[in-house]
């Protein structure tokens, strides 16, 4: 099996600016493949360091990743160290150009000069093509003499080197489009497949607790990976061909399945809130959401999803009490006596706001997401959520940590209302 | 000045298991004293790898800064490999062994044997304390000879090395106890400051070429970063304080913000929404906004801000054509003739909104997420934004391209319209 290592490059990066998810990302990858990686390594906007990093790293490894040092800027160096290292001179790629003179169109900029210097790619690279942005990478195996020439040790693997920009959002882009089909391709002595199995209302220490006898297997293997306040569990199994791995990895993740229950959202790339669109969609109900102190993130994660529009009609951010009591008939007693923060609220906001939009289900979401608490002298997380049908009324409170902040207390909460929407339907469906 | 290197260390690294915050600290850490690190590397732990990096760092820097593989377990190796590389032996401190024993008394356990390890250290190198774990570490200037014997250029500066645990909370506690009044008292030669310009509307090349003359500089330096659909510009300085840090900087930082006007929105910790909601509380001003393709997402973005309460009182998210007709009053003859996605709808929209909600504005945003159009035949990436006051109305149309992607369709429609909030009130401010 070849070795691979992994290059950050970025001054950035080395000042403590950002921290380098990049470099998690690629090393979850390689693993995944079982490619080993026993190297990482950061380097600056560098010419001569870069040259440096390559040449160790090349001396140890087969495959050398690069992040970061793609842009247009004079400080972004990446394609011009490599080229230095192997003598090889840099050609304007025409395809490559072209895409980046039409990103620019489409946005009515005119192409700096500068991006001009993204279309470069040294003699004999092929292009790692950038889907979503300007950055272009390279994939490049490099001859013999060319690495011999740059004293490197020609070993019994080919040489190779990917190069990625630093935007995370590109660099998945690239990695998914090329990067992981060439590795299957060239290096996977056997297929892997895998599956994520996704948890909510659950910890990874629990979950890897629970499971604890499913993390001793070797193949399938079984590990667990935590998420935004949910976690997953990874099953991978690896044969002659994904069909055989896969029906490796079927009793193991019926087990877990099963085992879960409610607790096991989803797969892969499903989320809560494509879970509960979906099962909105398959029940034919329609729903719409008043939210507090949410802002409209509920709101923002059903309508993510493609199609939502036939569940979401209407959704109201009723922040002040004004407009819960104009809105959604939220009544002045209640919100005198108990307050805009308070289960007797979230009841009248719920069955309001599904009146107002006219649909089966109304959730609701009142709380205090901080940093101060309101003048009730109610503690900040405290969150209160309804769910209102024609017939039923369910609430549920929330005693959140204040220290999460704001930002999570709130990210939290839109999780939990959408799991009360996916409990309520995968209930229904059981029963009806 | 002396140059120093991070090596962080364990296997779960590499694999991606964990994120390395750990070296981002660091990293800031030796940024704020002024101290260069050229490069981080990351390794596993296996003793001979550990070695080899050892030996590239210290031929490369002066000050070597290790983290992890301090624990109890056979595979916590980097204390045995410091002393293997300068070939001395490893002898229990008492006063360390002291230490761990009292930790476990206090926390009523039995030390296991294998604790006893955390107390060896290596001949002639003084402990780093741990307040508050048992893996401490060392602090250690090694002598030239022991430098030469390992292959390692002794060079005009002092060679010094750092080990800390990998455990965030430890390694803090470790650092500003011993490394931080270290580091002052040997190399602090002056201070850097910094302040971050964010632009918005400007691409991280056009500004690069924009200030093409400021990024030469070296001290204050500045350099460009591209974010989400935005772009910073960073200036630093480096002085004797960090007030004459700042006087340095300040020209600079003048000279951009007057070039740049409004495409700089921002310094530091400021966001669109940030700058936006402080000029609608500067202005004593409300907003409503109401919204169809970013689902909430701009309401959201408003409601992130703590004391957003004090301008926000009623969003709505209008998906359906019903909604936009019961709750904004959109004719239904705009509707027919020219579809939700119009200029026309945008602007009943606002002016709907902003009579619903009785705000000093009213916000509007209609467009095509996709991943499919709608049946006009209008092309996903076509949105129309709109701003009603009392007694103007702005629309603004964005031809966004379709292979961005629902998510960023919706993200950097979010952007634009906080955006043209913020131009709104400027433009208001400057004028009265």
């Amino acid at each position: 099996m070849p070795k691979a290592e992994i290059l950050s490059i970025g001054t950035e990066l080395l000042l403590g600016q950002i921290i380098d998810s990049n470099a998690q990302f690629i090393s979850q990858e390689l693993a995944s493949f079982g490619i080993d990686c026993f190297f990482r390594t950061t380097a600056g906007d560098n010419k001569e360091r870069i040259k440096d990093v390559l040449k160790i790293a090349f001396n140890r490894a087969d495959i050398l990743i690069t992040t970061g040092g793609l842009g247009p800027t004079a400080d972004d160096l990446t394609t011009e160290s490599i080229a230095e290292l192997f003598g090889v001179s840099l050609k304007l790629d025409a395809v490559v150009f072209a895409h980046i003179e039409s990103l620019f169109k489409t946005f009515n900029y005119k192409m700096p000069e500068s991006n001009r210097k993204q279309a470069l790619i040294p003699e004999g690279a092929n292009v790692l093509p950038n889907p979503v942005g300007t950055a272009c990478g390279i994939i490049w195996e490099i001859a013999p003499e060319l690495l011999k020439a740059a004293q490197i040790t020609v070993g019994s693997q080919k040489k190779v080197i990917m190069t990625f920009p630093g935007v995370p959002r590109e660099l998945f882009a690239m990695w998914r489009q090329t990067a992981r089909p060439y590795l299957v391709d060239n290096y996977a002595d056997g297929v892997l497949w895998s599956c994520e199995l996704k948890h909510f209302g659950i910890g990874e220490s629990a979950l890897a607790e629970k499971y604890a006898h499913l993390l001793r297997l070797e193949n399938p293997s079984v590990a667990p990976y935590a998420g935004r306040w949910e976690c997953r569990l990874r099953v991978t199994a690896k044969a002659d061909s994904g069909e055989a791995a896969k029906v490796m990895a079927r009793p193991i993740i019926d087990e877990i399945k099963r085992s879960s229950g409610t607790l096991c959202y989803g797969t892969d790339d499903e989320t809560l809130e494509s879970v509960a669109g979906r099962l909105l969609r398959e029940s034919n109900r329609t729903i719409a959401v008043a939210e507090s102190c949410t802002g409209g993130l509920v709101s923002t994660r059903f309508t993510e999803i493609p199609g939502s529009s036939s569940y979401i009609r209407l959704n109201v951010v009723t922040y002040s009490n004004e407009a819960k009591k104009k809105m959604l008939k939220v009544s002045e007693s209640v919100l005198d006596s108990m307050g805009a923060v308070s289960e007797a609220c979230a009841e009248q906001m719920a069955k309001g706001v599904r009146q107002l939009a006219q649909t089966d289900i109304g959730l609701s979401v009142t709380g205090i997401a901080g940093p101060t608490g309101d003048s009730s002298n109610k503690p900040v997380g405290l969150v209160y959520l309804g769910l209102a049908t024609k017939d039923h009324y369910f609430g549920k409170q929330l005693n959140l940590p204040e220290r999460l902040g704001r930002s999570e207390i709130r990210y939290r909460t839109s999780s939990e209302a959408l799991n009360m929407v996916r409990l309520y339907l995968l209930e229904k469906a059981a029963t009806s």
